[in-house]
């Protein structure tokens, strides 16, 4: 599908959003793609996100004319829009819930964390982005699962915290700047959050404590994670498993003598990962996470299945 | 000690630190003491803090005119400065860690934690004022530690954060605001905090993990606590013994139905309290504390002190 | 009207909005009143503003049960509330634009600017409260056109920053923090500001050019002002104006040495004022104001005119 | 000296500020260059700062093996390194104010605005990198000036608001997050800025009044300029001298239907140019400018300047 000689036309549906516009602003620079098409109902026709490109609503929306569509509408709108245009040959990137592990969907879909199912995305039709926050939890932990290194009857708890922009662009009252900034707050508290069975499913059920927090910055997140061991292991085995398992992804970056930050990621599109033991209490290691929401969180990890799927270096126009 | 005609004189040792700053604006609402002079070696001279002050250098403070002397220098020469003028009757409030529990002069002292030691700070020559982090771990956990609720066998696990004047006002290039906004990290990892022993000796021992980060705000601080429950507890269980332990305190909130944020504490001297149980995780309970680090986690509750020592309702000029 | 012995009984018509929540803050702390109701239409049951206080629809306002109502509703329905309750002997104390100079309707209320207006603001049934721009340029520059100091060809220049409290609590997407926060951008260019004709009519026609600017603060209003000035003035004439009307006012707080900031005046209720004369251009003075776009600017303001009002000493409440 | 085949070698002095970062981080997509060397005496040794790079102390560095070196030192040391360095063969591109027209040396620099000194930059030895302010102020006045539209007997008033970044990252108490962010203020009042003469002597000796103030974000400059006109001329004049000066340059936007902000140019090497006509004023327009300190500003133009010195693409590796 790919042409050496001319760029691969895409769509993206769903374009005035955060993810959106950072979908569009790393395609910019891509060079082997071409946006052929940027919907959005709320903002169409007189606003413009990349240069040259108007917004149109998603029903006018030549889904014909495209190899992939990047799907960046709600949680729930995505199924149905799937159901409608999925299905006779169009490569879909869906970066809602709807088709996610957990979701009751996910058969009809690959979950599009490359590290992990990067075979399976290659030739997927229907891919899942995974969410922000599953991100980066489950490049943590599932190294640390698949080796059994996690002692089984306690749960894993993971304090977490995330800019603004992962709670979407809809103008709501909680969101606005006088509220956020100068507050910090937890939010889903009591292990209801929806990205929750995404984790779990592809966990393979490790018990887990997840609580979620909202930081008074535009984009990162930063997970906290407090991982009970079992006896014998400590720290040096989660780095071992980590570097067994990462060697040679340039998406994921494990630190050695200190623990990422917001600041080492943020406009990127890589995850940090850290470990450290707790003096004193030898059988819990603290596993530190941090990446951009939009980045590795969202929309570079959307552009990394693309590559896979139209045939690119996986790297290409990411900030890895 | 107190004249109901006359203010009583009190004097700042460390003016222009935030603390400092912080108790100067408290004490200038008071309307019972007056203070007698406040002293910055960095800045004095030319600079005034609150209307009508000038700060004067440590070594010109007319120590022998007041009735009590509020220490806000650093950790290390507070000790200093109570050996030379301490025991002769000065009543003094230490805001450094030199005499806290865990720092091994804590003989010398009373602990300044008027909901758990209230007796003891009225007749108290030299009080250690609590420190930010443990003002709300203590305050969370106490009451769960006499009331014999906490599983023995697994750590309780703070996730804290806070605003950047807890770290002081020197100039340091880490606190810029190019370097604090936008980001978030982790700092004192592996349970190296100096707060630690100091919450460890007044929770008896309670094994803990403390993990502390730098949240890009001024001022605030949030706890998220993970208590590991004995089997038939819950979150109720916890509820029930803060209100029984805090009836009647004016300076400490349990939250019914949800947990406090910044936004509920930032500017007052009030630690707020919640909890949840966590859906699926029944014996591990969700704690959430907030307090300012200014406030109730320094100034605040070292006007508490003052006024339970200077025999004033415990309660005048503070934001409760 | 005022009885030494118990509250005086005012309400609150917009109490969810921020100049609401910040008028309830202040007249918490005043001792002499009583709210007796509180309103919001888009708040109203479930939330609680203050301790003890429930929000209801405006339209069950017991508005005869009080002395004085708080009209903080947005331009346009407030001269609609006044046109159905106004002129019964209630008091009342607009906080809108639609009384104010320049409306149209200027004529029914007197303007609440009490450093200029106090005489009739204390028998005055309807008070028009000032906006928060116009509250620091006029108290700025009324004395020095009443004093004959600014040259009359050219425009005074109002180069003007506030933050995003100043536009409402109204969820808008361009208020949202991950729009607001590290931005700044002017607005209402070409001198079209709705603040304007306050202005203008107040200081009896001198040109202005008014560029209001969005701050990615909470609070605070900044106002740099460039004042031609008649041949062999400079600032000092301007100081020394400023020193004269306002010698005694506690609000107005007159700088020597430098210019005011934001940091100076926010959470109170003040104004500052500096001026500079500029080297190399001698005839344009540039004068910096700086308040608190909700105490001074709104809330403040307001409780300072019921103070006149209702006779209470005239900064009672007031951080001054 | 550009070898097709090779990338040519560069080296940058003082690697560790803000923007010696920045500019490593542009360099690093540039593709046609190598960093040889990355110098700073305070974060020597331990700390690299983009990937593969040690910091060296600066009298290590090799400048014999570069062609061309950046020159991030503070003001007053980079005119002794070029006393030593300069004058052998060696380009340098020097970010100091110390060879800025105003300075006194100027006639030993060539001033690296490439807009208008295109063709000098080609073949200097020395340039003097513009500052950041006025890169801001001259691209939008130098067409006025030279094309005669600005009334000659009344200032042009520049009031300018900067991020932080623009103050360089030593660790200073005034910088400090707790200081900075809720705040707003002027600063270097009275016209005595240390870029003002630069921008008078580029721009003929046009009076200026030149007001800064420091904006609680971490980059971005916005600067509202007030420019009085000659009879019969208004904002569509400004406009149309802008069209035709900048027609086909990429790093320069002229706004058609509203003003720049920051959040239109953080993070690119454009400057924003935007102007209206104020209503009621007709001889005084409003001309918005907006740019990164950190991209056009400083380190994306020294990257523009060379690329016209070692014969690239100008704009190659810029975000323009």
């Amino acid at each position: 599908m790919v042409n050496s000689n001319s760029a691969v036309p895409v769509g993206v549906i769903g374009a005035n959003g955060y993810t959106g516009q950072e979908l569009l602003r790393i395609l910019a620079g891509h060079g082997g793609i071409e946006v052929t098409f940027a919907t959005s109902d709320s903002a169409s026709g007189g606003q413009t996100v990349v240069s040259g490109l108007r917004l149109i609503p998603v029903a006018e929306a030549p889904v014909g004319e495209v190899a992939l569509v990047f799907l960046c509408v709600p949680h729930g709108r995505a199924a149905e829009w799937v159901e409608v245009h999925g299905g006779h040959g169009l490569r879909i990137v869906d970066f809602s819930s709807d088709h996610r592990p957990g979701s009751g969907r996910e058969s009809r879909a690959v979950y599009g964390l490359p590290e992990l199912f990067r075979r399976a995305i290659v030739d997927a039709e229907l891919v899942a982005n995974p969410g922000c926050y599953p991100t980066g939890v489950i490049l943590a932990l599932k190294p640390l699962v698949d080796a059994g290194l996690i002692a089984p009857s306690r749960p894993v708890i993971i304090d977490a915290a995330s800019g603004v922009t992962g709670a979407g662009r809809s103008a709501k009252r909680e969101l606005l700047f006088a509220e956020v900034a100068g507050d910090y707050r937890a939010y889903s508290l009591g292990n209801t959050h929806r990205h929750l069975p995404e984790m779990q499913t592809v966990l393979c059920g490790v018990p887990l404590v997840f609580v979620p927090h909202l930081l008074p910055v535009a984009r990162g997140i930063l997970e906290t994670i407090y991982v009970p061991l079992l006896p014998g292991l400590d720290a040096g085995a989660i780095r071992a498993a980590w570097r067994e398992r990462y060697a040679g992804e340039r998406c994921v970056t494990v630190f050695e003598d200190r623990a990422p930050a917001l600041a080492d990621v943020v406009g990127s599109d890589r995850v940090g990962l850290g470990v450290v033991r707790n003096q004193g209490i030898e059988d819990l290691a603290t596993v530190v996470v941090a990446l951009d929401n939009l980045g590795k969180g969202a929309s570079g990890q959307a552009v990394q299945d693309m590559n896979l799927m139209l045939g690119f270096d996986e790297h290409r126009g990411l900030r890895c």
